[in-house]
């Protein structure tokens, strides 16, 4: 593990040098564990070169090298002056994720340097797994499956969305989901993931997530809202795979009884699409040729109106994943990112039909030296319940 | 309704008025559901006077009057000029909540006014409830408190923390816990709650929670981490009442068999810390004050090494609730804030004995004409469970 950590603050260094900026400080949650391995309420000082120094406001007790215990950041440029370390004049921080005023303060405690963004370029180094990475997303993607597996068991007739979601968050808690999970952006917000059932999937959310969903209360307007599965009726499982800390994403689509043709046929283009872009799919592809041609196939088969929405359509088929639920790179029409070997994917072509409901399937894939490996494996097509 | 909403909205504009200010932008969702009623991707610009104009990037479909359509931010002084509305010099944003690179890009998109922060006198404002937001809050509590009740028969010999705290969490959303709840800060993060049993409880978190507890994983590092609930031991169930937007908090203790003297003592040293606070504290009470009286308590008791953790002490003993879990005012030391009529305020004068566990008992008060209200009523007393 010692190798990991030091590959990811290489990484950053890279940047820092690369941009000609002086330090990096990193205080979010997401890359502090990604950078020391924990979380802490401090900052991460990286330079061009050696250790990191970690200032730590909080927790007391953390005993190792590099750790300086300081109650506020102002703290930051006395330890430095007594390290004969200079001021940086250009820094890196996070700028989409810190608040204005935090980083107001920052750059006052450290005499006012230049303010560089650094999210962008953590999110693009995540992006690239290391094998240890992947092996953990691989862990997570075989328990998020398993359970998928229990969806006929767990469902029972006359059940609401919501109803059936408590059970699914049950069964998730008890195999080692930890609740909460991250994703990035503002107003990115959504509870242990999606059911959507019949109509509701028409519902447009403020949020930036495939489809929607009106939600329970106008306080989490996204998913489930008390919709019963009904049948002759469709729903989508949708809920996030958070069992190790490198997460997993995976839809499935259930029928309630006998549903219209177009759902079945909906649903098998989804599945075909996923075909085509596993056969055709490699490092060097580029993002937007997947969306195209997952665009193209929808055409052809003339559902155009229902791709990833109805009222409100999602311009991307899918998006990374990692330590948050939405990494780069995002298959739109106009990403201009390739994939590269170590990058885990969602690819998510859904459809709503209305009067029906959702249809279509997600998968989790990694980016091999020999192409996509689905690592969500279990039963991808339209299963009926009764 | 209405009227509800007309009111918070004119406290905005009081506050426009007084700092003058030409205008007001609300993005955050907590702030936009607070003004609007619900939640969406896009900016709330508040005059000084007149209605508000809320420009929505998504959902689409909104039919309001004062609702505009943008696809970017860039496009709201376009609309403000075809309007005669003079784009504002000075203009009040969420500085404490939006990221950084958010606020450059609305200042830039509005024509560079003068940035001042509204975050705080948002907060300032959503401290004194409506009726109506004290019939929410009122409804969250005897619905959380209900749940509590249940802990003994949820309780089974032999179980974790978390294994219990999954037990909880199903019982709550079964009774229409919202699932997310909110709270202010960076790095404030939590899951439903929190279950501390035996010297889990003296953990340090990186949160300024009032007790830590290691978590399950270094990726949330808060609350239960597997400890079993041994006889012997005490654990204390902190879980988030989010029934209705506006919260309740309510912590309550449970000794698993026979449990040290101390333990017994300590927990009603924290029951009367409540009663005294309860006899003497009215609107004009100043927090520190009661912070204090907490405090002398605790010493004449000879129980200050416990209070509020031990290897880290929060130096707080109580919190606003509203929207957000920390709401103001906070009962510190050094807190210049007074009780107001139709404040909220949860009090948690907490002990954590080392080879015991954590004890004492949190209540959630309406602050009315005639005093402290208690809207979190259940068994108080440290309940022995076999």
């Amino acid at each position: 593990m010692k190798q990991e950590f030091n590959n990811r603050i290489k990484n950053v260094q890279e940047a820092i040098i690369k941009q000609q900026a002086d330090a990096c400080i990193i205080s979010s949650s997401v890359n502090l564990f990604y950078l020391c391995g924990y979380i802490v309420d401090g900052y991460l000082f990286i330079q061009p070169e050696g250790n990191p120094i970690l200032f730590v406001k909080r927790p007391d007790g953390i005993e190792k090298e590099n750790v300086i215990y300081i109650r506020k950041p102002e703290q930051i440029p006395d330890f430095l002056r007594q390290k004969n370390i200079r001021l940086p004049k250009k820094l890196f921080i996070e700028n989409d994720v810190l608040s204005y005023s935090t980083v107001l303060r920052l750059q006052a405690a450290i005499g006012m340097p230049v303010l560089m963004n650094i999210s962008g370029e953590m999110r693009r180094i995540r992006t690239i797994k290391s094998e240890y990475e992947l092996a953990q997303t691989r862990e997570c993607a075989q328990i998020h499956a398993s359970i998928y597996t229990k969806i006929p068991q767990i469902y029972r007739p006359g059940m609401t969305d919501i109803e059936f979601q408590i059970e699914m968050e049950h069964e998730m808690r008890l195999a080692g989901s930890m609740g909460i999970f991250r994703a990035f952006g503002e107003n990115m917000e959504i509870f242990m993931g999606s059911i959507l059932a019949g109509d509701n999937a028409q519902a447009a959310s403020p949020y930036d997530f495939a489809l929607g969903g009106a939600g329970l209360t106008p306080l989490l307007p996204i998913g489930a809202n008390g919709t019963p599965l009904a049948s002759g009726t469709t729903f989508m499982v949708d809920m996030a795979g958070n069992f190790r800390p490198w997460m997993s994403d995976i839809s499935r689509t259930f029928a309630i009884g006998k549903v219209p043709e177009i759902a079945h046929r909906a649903h098998q283009v989804s599945i075909d699409i996923h075909n085509a872009i596993i056969s055709s799919a490699k490092a060097g592809t580029s993002c937007s040729e997947m969306y195209f041609l997952a665009e193209k196939m929808v055409s052809e088969a003339n559902l155009d109106e229902y791709f990833m929405g109805t009222k409100q359509q999602a311009k991307f088929i899918g998006h990374g994943v990692g330590l948050e639920v939405n990494e780069p790179p995002v298959l739109t029409p106009r990403s201009k990112e390739v994939l590269e070997v170590g990058m885990v994917i969602a690819i998510e072509p859904k459809f709503v039909l209305p009067n029906i409901g959702p249809v279509g399937i997600e998968n989790t894939y990694i980016v091999t030296e020999n192409g996509l490996e689905k690592i969500t494996v279990c039963e991808e097509s339209l299963i009926t319940l009764t």
